[in-house]
């Protein structure tokens, strides 16, 4: 079948779509069946769950209707075979390929893609070893015990929620800190409790030119320098995560550097080097092979072209009617699980950089809404929060839980007759019903209206494996709804214009802008 | 002058200010000349600069018509000399007066409310010194050297936001942790590096009885139990913050008890006990006290009733513009500091739970829109994440950035011409201009359409004073909009029914509701 692009309206599905705004409401699975049924395999022992969301079955059937009409599916193979789906930067896609060759080869100027990047990983691997063994040690004889990522946006957030997220739980033999912003006190402050003897620091930046990267890279090597550490070489000290291409490619500056490459946009790079550089150092390469493992069990469920049997594709579809039908501008992530404090801010980069978009792939005006603003933060602490909007505030905002059936660590203590984990997940349930069903009470301000739609993705544990799960159905929950969206979910254009004009600023003059001068003086810039 | 309640649709000026949703555009004050005169002084050091909102002077006339119609800052100077403006809990409204007496005495039950406050805070200053000194010492002879606040909400948020935002700078005497969520995986992460042998917990808790908070009391006193440390008590290592009628109020399981009262609201307690303890304890007390100086000059400034001398004013009423004229359903708060990386966490408690409301001060319900959406996270960070849907999304969100004339620490580099700091300041600054103005570009993709919203808070250095003045200029904004929507603002009674929820799946049993028990039966509870 030919793959073919379509604005959204302009597909006739999403026509009788849009007669649904009015007459849809949450309840119609909110049985025990209803919720059992509703249930499903998101990979990695998770599960996606939309019992309590405003759907029914006509709702699905319409929704399948759209997402076949729209050719998620087919468009999503083409993805996985190489097809330039990056039409902005006439780029391919291949974050899925670091973790499994799911349709076919991909060949690139005579490499094959998926042997390029596990040899990386591998690299990574025996290097990760090598450090850990203190077969590989600081340039005045000690072994390393902390690894520094050095990076913005992707090459932060992500890592950084993975790592995150399990160093509870896989005490690291390594310890992580993370350094991103140009702001000097963050590198001052990362910086302050560190042995630098014993450290490594990764620098990671796909073009090698990210400004922030840069100068917090010459920002180590002179306090480095001040410390006078006798023997002490910060080269020795320092590895690369790079495209082949960059200058930090195989510079003598660095100890060693492992690639990347175009296909990989930042926010999706989890899975390649620049997660796994960070994460196999912190807690040794099989850690990161489960990541990986989940994810890749996620991405082949995704391939279904059956709307009930594909996670990734019904939380799209959902939201897609939610943003487009019933007009909601937002999304809450709520994670029950302190581990993923920062999953929310990685969500945050790769849906909104992804998805926040006005033009379709072919550059078109689009004149509907795309992507929503995602922002959230882990319960129980959001419902002592936010969550007072989230019930009774005058717009309606879905929501995405997140939880799991067992802690990560296996220290527990009964309290007036319950566990904390049993707490926990008490609150979690009891706020996908309060959200759901409301509560009537002829005092206004203690009546809950309900109606308010929510998802469940559940699992047994918080583990790497279902962490990398997690991740995956994100990255393609995302991708599905630029498919829908007829956007290219792959460039960001939009972080452009910043960088031009704060170049300007710093290379001064009088011919600066009035209006940059103006706020450049405010700022005693 | 008698005060009165109006709804906001109700009231004439508002009916003016609707006409003007088809004309206002973003520039009318962006020349040199205009950037100047669009600075109002917030206080403690600090100036809110609204050049690049959608503003012109006629609306601000109109702005001020409204604020003078909704009578605000009449209803300010009811709320500080203690008129019941916490409609549906009956209670006066009072975290001001932890700063100052700026309109009379405060007297209740006989009790001067001021005093009360600054004898606590006293209390704790003394104690704080002891502790300090290692004249209180724990229950095995060694001096404390950390301390950890267990709470949940506004006995979290904000003091922890603030310690953060001071950490770096002041360095601390007492290193601060915090433990908030029931999960308890957050308490085992928090407990795992400490010495119990030289940790002080301070439990907060305005009631006593917040099932997080008590939850994990217990699980730190069973985890020092299981340490089986000898000579060590419990409640050698524990104070409390709390109401003086609370279970936990004085309990010989506590070391001392330090009192708030129900006339502060969980997320405006930074300024009291809730966070006077544990900043006292870390930095000292007079470091505290700073913070209390920069809020009271900010307070004193937000009695101006002139619109254009008062910043908060002048805030709440652009955000009321965006909100119920242009529609805006979201604000984003963008700190150019690392330090203020859990500061938008704060604000997103403090507003959200403030406003989020759909019923008047007198339960009626209102058909308009009331809180916003509040996320954020500091810039440069954000620029490579979520901006990409600021700059070219289908929806406008405006914008709050806060940046700082110098970094905390002073420890900077030049690389490439500049300073990490002046890269920082040219950053927010190349931000605020793009986001005005845009950047024309037959390549749609690549073209900015400019009129995007944005205010600027702007200060000297991040001290403790000018965090305070930050503090209250945002709590005063949101009291402001609450008086503006009619609506109260201090209570929180969407909280109530997950509690509800929770407490029926913890007890279980036969009767439980069938779709509670539903996901119940899902999470294996």
């Amino acid at each position: 079948m030919s793959i073919q692009f379509h604005n959204l309206d302009t597909v006739k599905s999403y026509k009788t779509l849009l007669k649904r705004a009015g007459d849809i409401k949450v309840g119609s699975f909110l049985t025990a069946e209803g919720i059992q049924n509703s249930n499903i395999d998101a990979g990695g022992g998770l599960s996606y769950n939309y019992a309590a969301k405003a759907v029914d079955e006509q709702l699905i059937s319409q929704l399948q209707d759209l997402a076949d009409e729209q050719q998620v599916i087919e468009k999503y193979k083409a993805l996985l075979s190489g097809t330039i789906i990056n039409t902005g930067e006439n780029r391919m896609v291949l974050h899925q390929l670091t973790r499994g060759e799911l349709n076919g080869k991909v060949v690139y100027d005579g490499k094959d893609q998926r042997q390029f990047y596990i040899s990386q990983l591998k690299r990574i691997q025996s290097f990760a070893h090598k450090v850990q063994k203190a077969e590989i040690k600081g340039s005045t004889g000690k072994p390393f015990d902390t690894v520094v990522q050095i990076g913005i946006g992707g090459s932060d957030l992500g890592p950084r929620a993975l790592y995150l997220a399990l160093e509870n739980m896989s005490t690291p033999l390594l310890k992580a800190h993370f350094i991103s912003n140009v702001d000097p006190d963050d590198a001052n402050a990362v910086l302050k409790n560190l042995n630098l003897e014993t450290t490594l620091f990764i620098l990671v930046s796909k073009s090698g030119t990210t400004q922030e990267t840069l100068a917090n890279r010459n920002f180590v090597i002179e306090k480095s320098r001040q410390a006078n550490i006798s023997g002490f070489n910060p080269a020795a000290h320092m590895i690369a995560v790079t495209s082949e291409t960059s200058p930090l490619a195989g510079s003598s500056d660095v100890l060693d550097s492992f690639y990347m490459d175009d296909f990989i946009g930042g926010r999706y790079s989890s899975t390649s080097a620049v997660g796994g550089a960070v994460l196999s150092l912190a807690f040794g390469y099989d850690v990161f092979e489960q990541i990986l493992e989940g994810a890749s069990e996620a991405d082949a469920l995704a391939l279904n072209s059956n709307i009930k049997k594909n996670a990734s594709l019904m939380d799209a579809m959902l939201g897609i009617f939610e943003r487009n039908v019933l007009g909601y501008p937002s999304t809450a992530v709520l994670p029950y699980s302190q581990a993923l404090s920062r999953f929310p801010a990685h969500l945050q980069q790769m849906d909104m950089e992804s998805n926040g978009k006005s033009v379709s792939r072919d550059n078109i005006r689009l004149n509907y809404s795309t992507g929503p603003v995602i922002f959230g933060e882990p319960g129980t602490n959001g419902q002592h929060s936010f969550y007072q909007l989230l019930h009774q505030g005058t717009d309606i905002i879905p929501l995405q839980f997140i939880g799991f059936k067992k802690s990560q660590i296996n220290s527990d203590l009964d309290y007036e007759g319950s566990t904390s984990q049993q707490k926990l997940k008490a609150n979690l349930v009891a706020q996908v019903v309060a959200f759901a069903r409301g509560s009537f009470s002829s005092n206004t301000n203690k009546n809950f209206e309900g109606g308010r739609p929510s998802s469940l993705i559940l699992g047994e544990q918080l583990t790497a494996k279902s962490l990398g799960a997690l991740l995956a159905h994100f990255e393609n929950k995302v991708m599905f709804q630029g498919f829908v969206w007829n956007l290219n979910s792959f460039d960001q254009e939009g972080v452009q214009l910043g960088k031009v004009l704060a170049k300007q600023v710093l290379s001064g003059g009088d011919d600066m802008d009035v209006i940059l001068k103006g706020f450049a003086d405010l700022l005693e810039i």
